[in-house]
């Protein structure tokens, strides 16, 4: 949704709200992505879309390319592994809250500490990462992590990730001011 | 690695193995990708591509780009939408293994009934999409789908899923008897 707004395609989609939980397939959903997860992008002729970066690409060669992918290397590959740690930490720490929310005796202790750590070390790797994600023309990596970022805010918010990371803390504010993200936040269940 | 030798790139990579269980994060790898993910790609001067969809665009465009992952639209969608789609089963069917392999009282049924019902609607749609695969130029997709059957074989060996889908089963044939594939094959722990 992010990559519509800044590419001004927001008009061209509707959107179905729809939940996609991991423990409760939705068969709505699996009419059309028989893995049940959103987003799913369902063109005009039927066909369908999937997964997030495959969406953000389709949606980047419409608005003519290069616009939230760069074609020149190394800053694509730097983008695009950027843009999978991002995705890779989301996809974790939506693993860890489905392992939190489990009724207590099914909770895996080795689990939950084996999140918390990886969480933590990717953390720390994106403040590390920070002076290069302001340099770098935004795009796929930038909507990643400030979507992961956004949801640490959402479902993890006393985890406190800022507090030994003022870089991230610092670029953090400046995505979450950009108007595609403003209009995309996510406030409650 | 069935990519580097579609490609003829094996003899440029050196391998490492390594053990990336979900519960138990290997400081070796996070000394290069904090998600303790397998496969991290390590360039000669230290850079780092994750994840395996952007490693094998890498290899690919190594070899000139266009080899694996088509350029024309929209034969491009379709076979990134359905490498995402078995990758997508890839990473369900881990979670699942990983659930089944949990002490019996951490086990989650709801959790294991999800996973077992997506995989088979995953299924379901590949038999129906096995005709395509086989006009497609081998790809991305192709890789995608044969390393999640593979995988089917390997750890849920009981769940029978050719039984019901003959198409699927008879294009897993020829993919298995590839020599990339053959030659990637993982035979024990």
């Amino acid at each position: 949704m992010i990559a519509a707004h800044e590419l001004d395609l927001i008009d061209r989609l509707e959107l179905l709200r729809s939940v996609a939980a991991m423990s409760a397939p939705n068969p709505t959903i699996m009419a059309h992505n028989p893995l049940s997860k959103i987003p799913t992008l369902v063109l005009d002729d039927g066909a369908v879309i999937i997964d997030s970066r495959v969406i953000l690409e389709y949606f980047d060669d419409l608005a003519g390319g290069g616009r939230l992918i760069p074609t020149q290397r190394p800053a694509r590959w730097w983008a695009l592994t950027n843009a999978a740690l991002a995705d890779g930490l989301l996809d974790l720490l939506i693993l860890w809250r489905n392992e939190r929310e489990k009724p207590r005796g099914e909770r895996s202790l080795a689990w939950l500490e084996a999140f918390a750590f990886k969480a933590e070390a990717t953390l720390d790797r994106s403040e590390e990462g920070a002076p290069t994600l302001e340099v770098q023309p935004f795009g796929v990596a930038h909507i990643g992590l400030g979507c992961a970022l956004s949801y640490l805010d959402f479902r993890f918010d006393t985890l406190d990730w800022r507090a030994r990371r003022p870089a991230l803390a610092k670029w953090h504010a400046i995505f979450a001011a950009r108007p595609s993200a403003a209009a995309t936040k996510v406030v409650n269940d």
